[in-house]
Order: C-alpha cells, then structure tokens, then sequence
C-alpha cells in the first residue's frame, strides 16, 4: 500500500524510540491509553509506522517548555510514515496528520518538520500550478534569465495615482515584473479595483506599443467571492498575474483561486516568520511549499542571499532548491517559479546562480533599482546585466567594463 | 478613523522604541530604507502607531537566533495600531497586516502576538457563528450544564461498522455529543458517507424512541466542493454537527463553510503547537480565536485542565475565557461555545467551572467515561453528575454519597 513519509527534527526527554512511537501513535490509532479496539490487525493496516531514528546529540536543558521533565534531552532525526489511505490523497487531511497534534505533546521539546514524500496519487488530486515558469515566460516574453521585478513602495499608503505614476516609471524603464505589497489589496486609500484600471491602462499601452507587456501581481487576498470577481477584473483589463498571501487564505483559499485563476498565482509567505523562526519547532520550507505547489502556486517567495530579514543564506537556498525540486518524485508537474526578495541587487546574482543552477526565477529589487544614479531604467538594466554575467560566468566588474548602467550600479549597490 | 490595535511580547536587541518603529514601519507605509515618498502626510495617514512600550526585562542572550547581535536584549510588551482604511474590515488581510513578515526582522529575537482589538466593522462584515451556545443546547436539548461529549477512539483505523458499535453504546448510555477524530474525515476504511449514514441511523432511531439527539460532530475537512457536499449529506441524514480542522483548511476555508452551513461548525485546532510551543513566538489563542469566531466557528477547542498535553492549566484557563469573551467589544455575536477535552474526567469539573464561571461549555471526556467499571452509562452519569456538584458548589466526595455512578467513577478517576 501507498504511504507517505515525513521526516522531522525531534527533541525528547523521553527515550527516543518511545517517542517516536507515541508520536506515531496520537497521529494515527494510538491514544494515551492502551485501548482494546487497537487491535494489531487495527495498528497494522492504520498505525503510522516509526521508518528511522538517527540520534543528532544531547543536552540538559529542553529546548520548549512544558514537556516531560527529564536528566537529559535527546535530539534526532525522525520518519514516520501514514498509509495513504489514512487520508487519501486531500491536503487538508494531510495537514491534520504530518502537522496536528503532535507539536504540543509531552514528549517533545521539539519537534519540527522537514520533509515531507507523497504518493503520486497527489499529483493526481491536485492539479499543480497552471502556469509556473514556462508558463511565466510566456506571458512575459522573457525567454532567458530571471524576470527583473520589484515591489511598489511604501507598501501602503500611495494614492492610485501616485501607484500609476510609479508603474508609469518601471514601465518606461523596462522592468519584467511589479508586484503590490502583501499589505495593499483593497484599502480605502487605493481601491483594488481602481487601482488595477489605472494601473493596467499604463502596461497595456506600453504592450501596445512596445510589444512587452509588464507583468503586474495584483495582491487579491480577501474572501472566496472577493478574489474570484477581482481575479476577473484582472483578467478583463488585460493583466497577467494574481497575487494572494497564502497564511491569510489557506490551502482552501488557494485551492479554489486555483481552479477559478487564468493567470499565474503570485503565492506571498507573509506570517511564514511564525511557523519558522524558532528553529526548534514548526516547518522547514521545504515540506511547507509542497502542499502550496500542489494547490497551485505558479510564483514562490523564497526570500534573498544577504537579506534585510533574519533568515540565513543557507537556508535561501535550501528553500529555492526545494522550489524548483520535482513535488513529488515522478510527477508530471508544471514548475513553480521561485521569487527573490528583500535587499537585493545584482551583487546576489552571480551567488544566486551558483547556489541554484539555473536562471528560472523572479529576481525583485526596490532601493537595488530606484537607487541607480541614472534612473530606473539603468536599474533594471544594470540587474539585468549583472545576470548575463552571472550565466556567462564572468566577473562583475569586468562585465561592467562594456556596461555603463551597470559600471554606475557598482557604485551604490552595497 | 477607527482603527485596529494589536499587542504583542517583543525582544529586541535594538533600542526598544527604535525596534517597534521598524515593526511598525513594515507592517504599514515604512521599509528598510528612507523613501521620498513616504511622506509625513502619508505616514499619519496610513502608517502603524506605536501606543505603547512598557519594559519587562533584559537577557544577555537572544530567544531566537538571526536577528542582530547586541550586549543585551530587552523583552517589553508592545502595542501597534493601524488605521481600519489600510485593510478593510477583511479577515485575511487582516492576517497579512498584524501577522505578516514581522515575525522574520532582525530587531526581532522574539515576538508573539498577545492580543487584539477590532473595529465593529469586522462584525459587520463577518456573520460570526451561527449556532454558538444557544444553538447547541437547542439542538441537543441539554438546557443547563455542560455537553457531556466523548471522541471515537482510536483514532483512525476503525471500520464504518465498528464506529457504529462505539456510537450506539455511547448514545445508549446517554451521551450529549461525539465526534471524530480530527485524523478521521475520507479515510479508505471508514468512508465519510457511509460513516454518516450508518451513525445518523443508530442517532436518529434512538431520537425517534427518546427524544434525545445525540449530537455527532462528522469531520468533513476537505476542499471546499467535498465539504459542501459532505455537510449536505450530513443534514439530508438528520445530523447537526460538521467538524472541520482551522488550520488544515484556512480562513477562506471556514468562511466558505460557514456560508453553506445549516449546522453549528465544530472547529478542531489542530496544529495549533507549532503556532504556539515556544512561548517567544507566535501566537496567544486569545488573538487567534478572535479571527475563526468571526469568520464562524461554533465551538472551539480549548484543551483541558491537567491535560496530557504540553498546555500549562493558566493558558487553558485564558483560552476558555478568551472564547466566552466578546469577540469584539459592544458587538452583538453569538457566543462560541468552549470544548475542553484530553485527559478530562470529573475531576476537573469543579476548577473549570470555578475557572471560567459558568458550564457553557462541551466536556469530552475518552477514558474518564469508557473506563467506567459499570459500563458507559455510569461513565456518562458520572460526569454529568460531578458537573451538578460543581454548579452547586458541592464537594465531589459528598455529591458523590448520593449517586452510585460518581461514588464508583471517583474510584477509577485519577
């Protein structure tokens, strides 16, 4: 029989075999009491099953409070893993048992989940992102290298205008890709609605033109019926992208934007902070984005190297490979496009590059281009530029010889 | 303007006041670098308020790692406002705003969010549930005193016939409300439509003869389609309850539900540790539930006093109050009723009625009624009998002189 397997980092003043087996047990057919209806026949064809124990190390202290009090605390590694047909292939249900109550036993310290192999049967319940990054490309017409993008700022509080007139600017200056903050979706100062209007008069007239049509992800995030009537809004003005955060909608929200989307979803972490900073507890990105792939995210956050945040390279890159890691072993699956955020300039390209392996992302930058001495359009040409040398294997400085735009940019990026 | 005020325990290893502007800043018009266009009219305007700092402390070391070093680190409690306009009155957005990326700064080394206060516009905007207290004791005719409820066990593995066997025996014996396990929805042993059908003929046949209908809570959590299909076959078979997991399904997942819903939603929070384990991040429930009451859960789970979790007996206690409390002060919502399970037997009826006072409340109780040496009847009898000594301020061992079931219950409880 199909199963799914989960690993995680656990911490016990328990021993840790017997952990393991009470963790097994409340995520599945066992309870704290031996119940005569736990029958073996019962445990074998339902109980989650302890696959493998790797002892990490020891300490006094406990890392959470509340658990079991003990001489000393284990930490190791730990599989489990659940018939499939415990839950059948639904990721609500899924959530409930890899996620659920065990966090909050006695016997853990610590627990946190890192990884997460699903049967095929996933991928098939569950269509994936529809776009992703070939599907990106099109609607962009960016056929190489990272999407030059960046994010309208400040976050809240600009006046539609005073957003067309910054839309207005990144359009002449040749960007792929604006997004909205994950704070403005419909706020009394800058009206969903209105603002998509305004906003796409200005890159449909620039496609018009031109022949490139801007990428715009509209933040939608609201309720079922708000995002379907906004999602269509979007598509009735021409635009190419919908934004929603994924912590406020959840796995029915995005399930739902999914079937009802004709464009890419822009898939925001916002609040993913809580369920990952303490390094003791809650989810590794890798497991998280895979229920989020699965129900259709074409655009992933994955934060940047040397960001603003707290959050180390290590583990950027660790959550960008995952991204672009096959969600399920096997499966046919359209990609998800990793973004990259948050203090960037063309100085994380060539490290970006090489940490990941290819160019299939969104590369955003705020201060990396409006800073540019000569303006946003040497922006986003000098992080443009700072990527064909990243592929091409070429030093910065030396590329920024036949260069101008990027020659200034060396000079403020920092 | 009316605005949205939400506290939280914050270390810092900046100056405190300069760390909750930055908080402020990102959560609204501010980012990590000075903009021309944030303009002092648009930061009064749109910008989050810092309303108050109040010191509790120092460490040398921080709670949490990668935020910035510092000699020291202060905890202090903070409180933030924002102005309702950058929102709306819309729950996931909501979520974006109070908690989004703060979680992941720098001048962070620890941050949980402790409470929150909404404008009336929420309440206006979200129906809240629609049953609540009132509508559960109509439904089950238990007029006075708690829901005296139990759980399926084990968990998962049982057979549709072998839940059937479990639920006639507990609706013999009296019972108030049963629910699945929050592991148990479609699973391929115990389909959801049969399950209903099977259990709802033994719960209506014994309504039919009685007068009582026991209520069965049927986790229905799923993609929004099966849930709405579920819940529908659930009230076409005589049910009155649908349980569904908050964090397994989302905001817009309960929201939706709650839409098509004919019957209270009986809310599991599942997954809940690892939004709240490490006490230096995160979330307190009182906020939490403030969010899953508006957006329409019926009944919240609250854990147990002296329960076998983790979950210290103050939080359970400020947990329950939190769910009794107005959701939104001088708002006109039904109330949310508490379910207070794991390790509860009659021994802990009078601290919790003494705790949150009054018996408003569902107490599921699993071994504290199985074990009954005379049978599931004196189980239930039993507790329901040690909740009249607690409404009567009767001590249990005296109460216990006049009723056989809790005089032999109080030999087994422990």
């Amino acid at each position: 029989m199909e199963r799914i397997y989960a690993s995680y980092w656990l911490e016990t003043g328990d021993d840790p075999a017997r952990a393991a087996e009470v963790i097994a047990g409340e995520q599945s057919s066992g309870t704290f009491v031996a119940l005569a209806t736990e029958t073996p026949e019962l445990k074998e064809r339902s109980g989650a099953r302890v696959e493998r124990i790797n002892i990490l190390g020891h300490s006094k202290e406990p890392s959470l409070p509340g658990g079991m009090r003990s001489e000393r605390y284990t930490q190791c590694e730990l599989e489990l893993s659940w018939p499939l047909e415990n839950t059948g292939a639904s990721l609500p249900n899924l959530m409930s048992t890899i996620a659920g109550n065990l966090f909050e036993l006695r016997q853990v310290s610590g627990l946190r989940l890192t990884g997460l192999k699903l049967p095929k049967a996933f991928a098939d319940a569950y269509p994936g992102p529809a776009f992703g990054i070939e599907g990106t490309r099109r609607l962009t017409g960016v056929e190489r290298g990272p999407l030059i993008g960046t994010i309208i700022k400040p976050s809240i509080g600009l006046s539609v205008e005073e957003t067309v007139q910054q839309v207005r600017e990144l359009v002449a200056g040749g960007i792929d890709f604006i997004k909205d903050d994950e704070l403005q979706a419909d706020g009394g100062r800058c009206p969903f609605d209105e603002r998509v209007r305004a906003v796409m008069r200005v890159i449909n007239e620039h496609a018009e033109r031109t022949g490139k049509k801007v990428m715009m992800a509209f933040n939608l995030t609201g309720d079922l019926d708000e995002m379907r009537r906004r999602h269509d809004l979007i598509v009735a003005e021409g635009g190419t992208c919908a934004m929603a955060v994924l912590n406020s909608i959840g796995l029915v929200g995005l399930r739902e934007l999914r079937r009802h989307a004709q464009v890419p979803i822009h898939a925001h972490r916002a609040g993913w902070g809580y369920l990952t900073r303490s390094p003791q507890l809650g989810w590794d990105y890798a497991p998280w984005q895979q229920l989020w792939r699965l129900a259709g995210a074409d655009h992933m956050h994955v934060n940047g190297l040397s960001n603003k945040f707290s959050e180390p390279d290590e583990s950027v890159v660790a959550a960008a490979r995952s991204v672009l890691a096959p969600v399920i072993e096997g499966a046919d699956m359209v990609s998800t496009m990793p973004v990259f955020s948050s203090g960037q300039t063309g100085l994380q390209a060539a490290d970006t590059y090489a940490a990941i392996g290819c160019a299939d992302l969104i590369h955003t930058a705020g201060g990396g281009i409006f800073g540019h001495p000569q303006g946003v359009s040497a922006g986003v040409e000098a992080l443009r530029e700072a990527w064909v040398a990243a592929m091409e294997g070429v030093p910065l400085a030396q590329h920024a010889k036949g260069n101008k735009a990027l020659q200034a940019a060396l000079g403020f990026w920092k």
